[in-house]
Parts: structure tokens; C-alpha cells; sequence
């Protein structure tokens, strides 16, 4: 690789990292990020925000100011092209302020922009290159891209088990089971997701709060919504059965957080993208399984399906992040 | 750490490795390992033989000769110094041999050396140093030395479970959870153990030959020992009830290899010092879970027994080794 295909990716990858500071934050937009570098030197950084506005070029450019002038544009989405009464055109944006050329990971599946942000930019005498880093940029906005593709919010459900599988004891006690860290891990999960679920039976069980208790982060505490064949109690907003979460607006990444049936159900309709498995040091024995039946009569058909993104210790407990693989 | 510290570890860990050959095959006699080294050059290696003889020390000294005059051994265990039919003391060996230096992991627990082989070796001019890495060391031979101090072999006990911590589908059916380089893995760990143990429930359901399958490993096949309350078929050795392990000779290593009820019948009992977790990236819900009831009632009597020793890649699956945290 040379040096400044070697710096690209450096600086892509953190155009990458600071999308992932609007996860769970920039609905209705995509949660992109961008860098501005100009002579090696990062002049300004932006991702979306709240509410998906400024836009993450928008934000960047206004921090770069004149250096913007001559500079690279790393970006993890193709830029804008649409109008919106909301802000203005990225791409616009971008070409007025000089930018000379334009990294893109990921060309915008947005039947409104779809390589025109690209082309406009073009036409403006920007270079542009798009493609690189795409595969990462994607899993950091996996809500939006799986919104373009499936239709529906990005799923991941997250179990506290023992070595085991278990998550509570016989009698349903399950307090605690992870340790301190893994708990502060979790509460971080829930700040990156613009919605939480459970199930009717883990709300009668534990009338869990699902907030977000970390300093600074009290703000950020997701929607609450209750998998539940009845109506819903105040605070929650009822999902009928798991295909309905297609229908909810303003969530691109969902926390499923249980109980075993819950996720049962999800995992049966295949609508679980990412698995994240805080395992804790203990044995149970003969205690509540993690995930109740999903189906399964082969276990031919099980394998496959899963591939180890990410591995950690976590205090004395450890994570595993497990995607789905899908072939495409 | 001093240069010379420094190349007492690294030699001490080779021996440690050693000693590690010697598992599952020198019962009756602790799995030594030993080194001689003059002027930093290894000069003999030996670990104790199938049936317990050679001794460690003997087999190196043997093949370093007169290169032992002056030299360092480097021995995981105090050189026995008690007379035996079956060969030689080694302290004695050692001594003849000309050694300058002894380092020395672990004392002998053993009352017939306890001691006695170092200040034998002093007495006839040796410098002896003893403690060097015995936590290491003692982990090598955990079986020896638990016999010496619980009066029972060392138990592995080893599940092949999926990510929820099923070993089957509920119809029982276990062919393949895991992959075929944990699969190998398992094999590997057969051959280092002097017997395997698995319950009447698996015999019955799986027929399992227990074997180990590795290529010029056939012969190394151990031991194999039915947990049941009925008669042993031929071929099987009978275990009444757990406990009785304690009386089996020549067994300092087992491995328990399941089903559920017996997993569950060993640590009922605290008899497991170690667990080999084969995970693969599947689910597999509402199966058969790994281990049946333990008699838990409250989660915090869970914690603080089990301690991460080792985790791994073996092809899509994963290996976790914990091994039991007992207070002195
Ligand atoms: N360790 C952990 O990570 C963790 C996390 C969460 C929960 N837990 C434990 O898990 C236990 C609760 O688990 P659970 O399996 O009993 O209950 P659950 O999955 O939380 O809830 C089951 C309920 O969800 C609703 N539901 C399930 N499938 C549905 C579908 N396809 N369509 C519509 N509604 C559906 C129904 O609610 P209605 O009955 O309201 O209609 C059903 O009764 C508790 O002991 C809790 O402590 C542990
Ligand atoms: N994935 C894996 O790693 C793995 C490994 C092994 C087995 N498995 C699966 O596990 C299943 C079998 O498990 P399981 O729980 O049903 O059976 P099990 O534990 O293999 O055997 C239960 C039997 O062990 C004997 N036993 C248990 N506790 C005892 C005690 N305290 N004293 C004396 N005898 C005792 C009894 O034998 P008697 O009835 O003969 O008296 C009892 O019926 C099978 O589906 C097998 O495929 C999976």
C-alpha cells in the first residue's frame, strides 16, 4: 500500500469512528461522519446530529472554514443531492467551499441521491473516489443501510448468560449475573440504539427501566417498546409481534433485550442482526435458557449463521459480538 | 529482573513444557520436566516416561553426560530422595553428576522427599534455589498435586456447547456442534489425561469410543470410566458415585466428558478443577442444556469460582479454559 493510500484508510477510519458518535442519535438521517484534511492535517470533523441535522459535512466544513479550500473530504456516505426544506445540499456544500477531492466509503443507496452527490461533484471539478472502507462504513450505519435493503431497523439483541447460557436462576432471580463493567458496557450499547424491546414477561418479571445511567449519557436513554400481545402500560409503546418493527419511524438501530421468548421470536423470524453475549464467570445449572425454541430441527442448518465480530473482557466477565452473515 | 533472572524463567518455563509431555502417561509419578544448561546452552532435557520411569532428571542427565559437570538443572519438582526398587534417587544422580546449581519449582509435598532432596544436594556442595514458578509448575502436575493435598486426581471437565449453552437438540441430537479443529483439540486433550469419564446417559445415547484419533497418538488413548448406578459394560470401568474417583490408581488426570447429569453430579460435589468450553457460533434454543441442576438458590454463591486461564481460536469455534479459584 502506498503512503497515501495508507493514509486514506487512516483517515477514513476515523471519519468511521466519529459516525458512530450519531448511532442511536441522528434519526431520520444516516449517522455519517466526516473529515476535512488539508496537508495532512485535519481541519475540521463533523458526524450528524440529534435529530439527523447539521448534516456531518455541514458540521466539518463549518469547523474547516477557509481551509476547507483545497483540502480532502473524507466521508463515510456519498454526500447529499436532494433539496430538503430541512438544511442545505451536502455536495453543494462541499463544492463551494473548494474542497478538491472527495473520499466517499459508501455511494448513497437513497434512490435521491444514488451517485448524483458523486456525479454533481464531479461536474464541479472535485476528484471523487468512492468504495473505499465501504464494508465498515456500512456496519456503522448498519440502521440505514438495512432500512434501504430489508426495510426495517437494524436488530441486535443482547443476553447476559452464564458459561452455560443461562440468564437467571430456575426461580427467575437473575440480579446479577454480570458484573459492574458489563453492565456500564450494556447501558453504553443502549445510548448508540434509538429503541429498546422486551418482553411482556421480563417487564412483569423485573419492570426493568431500560435507561441510559452514565454520567453525561442520562439524556440519551432510547424509546422504550414492549413485544406484547395486550396493550401497553404508560411509557411504552406496544410492538405487536416482530415484523411490526418495520413499521416504526425514527429507528434505525434496535436493542432486543429479552426475555427468552422475545428473543426467540426474533431470532425465528430472522430478524436478528447482531448478537451481543455478555458472559459472565459462573455456572447455574438447570436455569432459565437464554433463548427459548426457534425452530431448529438440524443442527446442519445452525452453522453458518454467525461470525465473531468482536471479543473483549469486560471486568470479570467477557463480550462477544457475534453478525449474522448474510450472503448477499 | 536481572539478566540472570530472566534466563532462570525462560529456562524453568521450557522445563514447565516438558513436563506437560509427561501428562496422562507417568502415573504413578508426577509429570516432571528438567533441563540442564552450562553456560547457556542446553545440554540435556528430560520429562518422566510412560509408567513414571525414567525419572525427569534422569533422562537429562543422561543425555547431557559429562556436560552436567558444573552445570544448572532446572527441575519442576525437588528431586526425590527416597530409595525406590524402581530406579535410582535423583537428588543422588544429580549430585554424582557433577551439577553446580539447582533451581527448583516445587517442593515435594511427597513426606518421603518433602525437603529432604534439597538439603541432600546442598550437603554434598549443590547451590539449590526452590519456589522459582511454582504456581506454574504445580498447574503442570495439578494432578499430582492434588493428590497429595485433596486426595483425589485433577478433573477437566469438557463441553462442546453452542452459544447458548446447549450440548444437543432437544431430540438429542449432538452431531456436529462444534468443528473439526476443536474437535482434534479435544482429541489432543484425551491423550493428556489418564482416563476419561463420561455418564450412562451418553453411553447410552452416543456410544462413544473416547478414543484419541490423531495421527501417532492412537496409543495414548486413556482409560475409559462409566458414571452409573448399574454394571459397566466390558471395555468400561465402573464409578459409583463421583466421590469415588479418589480411589482409582494410577489416574491423576481425568476428564469428565458429560452428559448433563453427570457434568452436574461433579460439581455438585466440587470435584471440577478445570472446564474446557468448545463453543461454536451457533444457536440453538430450547436444547439440551450442558449442565443439569447443582443445587444453586442464589446468584451470588456463584461468582468468584471460576477464573478465565485460557481462551483461543480452533477454526469458527472457540476454546475457553477456566479453572477453579480455591482459597487456600
Ligand atoms: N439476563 C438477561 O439478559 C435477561 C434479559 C431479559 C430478561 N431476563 C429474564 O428473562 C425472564 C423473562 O423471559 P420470558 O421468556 O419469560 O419472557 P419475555 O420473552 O420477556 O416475554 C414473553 C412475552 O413476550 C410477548 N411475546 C413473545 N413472543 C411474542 C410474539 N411472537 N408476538 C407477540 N408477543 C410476544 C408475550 O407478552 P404478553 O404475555 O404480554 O402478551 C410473551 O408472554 C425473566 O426471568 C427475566 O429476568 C434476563
Ligand atoms: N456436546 C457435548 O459435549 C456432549 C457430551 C456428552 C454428552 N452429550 C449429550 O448429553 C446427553 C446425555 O446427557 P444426560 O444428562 O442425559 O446423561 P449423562 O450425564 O451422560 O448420564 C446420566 C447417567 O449417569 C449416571 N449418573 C449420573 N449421576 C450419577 C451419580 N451421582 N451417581 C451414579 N450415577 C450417576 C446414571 O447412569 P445409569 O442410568 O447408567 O445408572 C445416569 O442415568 C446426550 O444427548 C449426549 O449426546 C453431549
Amino acid at each position: 500500500m502506498s503512503a497515501d493510500a495508507a493514509a486514506d484508510r487512516r483517515f477514513m477510519q476515523a471519519a468511521i469512528a466519529l459516525s458512530e458518535r450519531g448511532r442511536g442519535l441522528s434519526t431520520p438521517n444516516p449517522n455519517v461522519g466526516c473529515l476535512i484534511v488539508r496537508d495532512g492535517v485535519i481541519a475540521g470533523r463533523g458526524w450528524t446530529q440529534k435529530g439527523g441535522r447539521p448534516h456531518a459535512e455541514a458540521q466539518a466544513l463549518e469547523e474547516a472554514r477557509d481551509r476547507a479550500e483545497g483540502a480532502t473530504a473524507y466521508v463515510t456516505l456519498e454526500p447529499c443531492f436532494h433539496l430538503s426544506p430541512r438544511g442545505p445540499r451536502c455536495a453543494d456544500l462541499m463544492a463551494r467551499a473548494g474542497v478538491r477531492r472527495a473520499v466517499i466509503a459508501l455511494r448513497d443507496p437513497d434512490p435521491r441521491t444514488d451517485g448524483q452527490g458523486a456525479d454533481y461533484l464531479r461536474a464541479r471539478g472535485v476528484d471523487v473516489e468512492m468504495g473505499l472502507m465501504a464494508e465498515q462504513a456500512a456496519a456503522a450505519m448498519r440502521g440505514f443501510v438495512l432500512r434501504q435493503t430489508l426495510g426495517r431497523p437494524a436488530v441486535t439483541l443482547k443476553l447476559g448468560l452464564s458459561l452455560d447460557g443461562c440468564i437467571a436462576l430456575a426461580d427467575g432471580s437473575s440480579r446479577w449475573i454480570t458484573g459492574e463493567a458489563a453492565r456500564a458496557h450494556a447501558h453504553l450499547e443502549r445510548a448508540r440504539h434509538d429503541a429498546i424491546l422486551v418482553g411482556g414477561g421480563t417487564l412483569r418479571a423485573d419492570a426493568p427501566r431500560l435507561d441510559v445511567r452514565l454520567p453525561g449519557l442520562e439524556d440519551r436513554s432510547p424509546r422504550r417498546l414492549l413485544l406484547t400481545r395486550h396493550a401497553a402500560p404508560d411509557g411504552w409503546e406496544r410492538i405487536a409481534r416482530p415484523d411490526d418493527i418495520a413499521t416504526l419511524s425514527h429507528v434505525d438501530h434496535l436493542m432486543v433485550e429479552g426475555g427468552a421468548e422475545t428473543a426467540a421470536a426474533f431470532l425465528r423470524a430472522d430478524l436478528v442482526d447482531r448478537l451481543l453475549l455478555y458472559r459472565a464467570p459462573i455456572l447455574i445449572g438447570a436455569g432459565r435458557a437464554g433463548i427459548a425454541g426457534i425452530g431448529l430441527t438440524d443442527l446442519a442448518a445452525a452453522h453458518g449463521r454467525w461470525r465473531l465480530a468482536d471479543d473483549r473482557r469486560l471486568g470479570e466477565d467477557r463480550l462477544e459480538v457475534y453478525e449474522r452473515v448474510r450472503s448477499a
